[in-house]
């Protein structure tokens, strides 16, 4: 049984992103994880149009980030995804984020994420998303 | 007929809200109008759960900003938010903000709403809002 | 005499940039305006580290938008960058956002700029940057 | 030996804040981490401006969050700060979001930070900022 892929996306950092210390916010980067993440189920098929008609939802209920190095304004970045982990009603998220064109690791992180129905109950990840969901071993 | 208050909102910059220039980010200080704008109608009785029982909202359709000086972080800034003028399907908000301890001005600007209903058609200002947006002339 | 080009940037809607309407919260599209910006800079031959060297800046002095049409997460958009006009110590830009697979207008507005010496100074735009902010008339 | 206090915070969600979920964005809780670390600083006597005449910073190194219930727009909500561990070079800021009125938990986390020169380089805690760090064992 084969496992997912890991994902990458490309985009340059924004002055926006940047703080009073010349460098990019920390917050940004889990925003920037969460791009990786959008961008993980559009490649596997998942646009956000097909959310609206799925019946459950993956809250973020927990969260951790390790800052290595650095981002500046207009850097060249890449976030890689990946998930790390399935159950029966939650799924584990794994990050890399790094400069594109010297592979510097910048960020590494997760996020653990439970499965919730439009009524708000954590339920049982429906075929479809499971199938999208298989975690790469040991990583 | 009386007219409505300028309100006041005060409170300190974030860290998040600055960029490498070592200022604030220039959109921030148009959240900061909103949060002006979230508090005028606090201040008037409309809290944010009455809004969900009203069966409008007030879209932005325009903005207009002057950046005069700039804040830094840790800096106890004040918004000043009134009505400009109000017709029967929108509404001008007006802004100032400004250093709470030297009153230097840092930005003025002023943001347009349409009154729009939950299906989305542009529908005329309900009453009991209309008695909250009553305009200073002439500001 | 030839003019500058319009320069477009792509990409699409990032959740972060969504708020409780559903739609993208309003001050985003104005952080769209600066990274079509940096953009222009950029595909002019203007990189972010060219900056550091150059000796002047340019803070945003003003800023005006419409907004049209909401984008939501996930559409893919493009920011439309010009020069609409060039003073001898000022510019300024104007932009479109708009849907990328359909054309529609979503905000349209522009942002001027006063150029800015190290020490805070309104100085002439130096050549080399005077040449990659020739005005498109009329626009 | 005493310990250092534990720092309370209060404010509003901002409308900016919200997602289209509804309800926070959940990077901006950790944004909300840091405005209470800047509030623990402030209220022990070191404000923004001190900082820039100190000679050393603490960068975020690593972060961890627990979402437990979210919050909403117009929300009031505390966030309390308090130094869980201190060590020679690095120190370790713990914290608790909750809703004012109700006192319910809605996130948990810490963030650690390495004390880090002018020039870049890991040192050691100053005398000054090394007494407003005490921690609170078993915390």
């Amino acid at each position: 049984m084969s496992t997912s892929p890991v994902i990458e996306t490309q985009f340059r950092v924004r002055y926006a992103e940047t703080d009073a210390m010349g460098i990019v916010y920390h917050t940004n980067y889990i925003i920037w994880f969460e791009v990786g993440r959008g961008e993980y189920f559009f490649q596997q098929g998942m646009s956000p149009a097909d959310w609206e008609q799925q019946e459950v939802y993956f809250p973020v209920s927990e969260l951790s980030a390790r800052f290595l190095a650095p981002a500046r304004y207009g850097d060249l970045v890449i976030v890689r995804t990946w998930v790390r982990e399935r159950r029966s009603r939650e799924v584990t998220f794994a990050y890399e984020v790094l400069m594109a064109e010297t592979g510097q690791m910048l960020v590494t992180g997760w996020t653990k994420h439970l499965c919730v129905s439009g009524e708000g109950q954590v339920v049982i990840i429906p075929p479809n998303l499971r199938d999208m969901l298989r975690p790469i071993e040991g990583s």
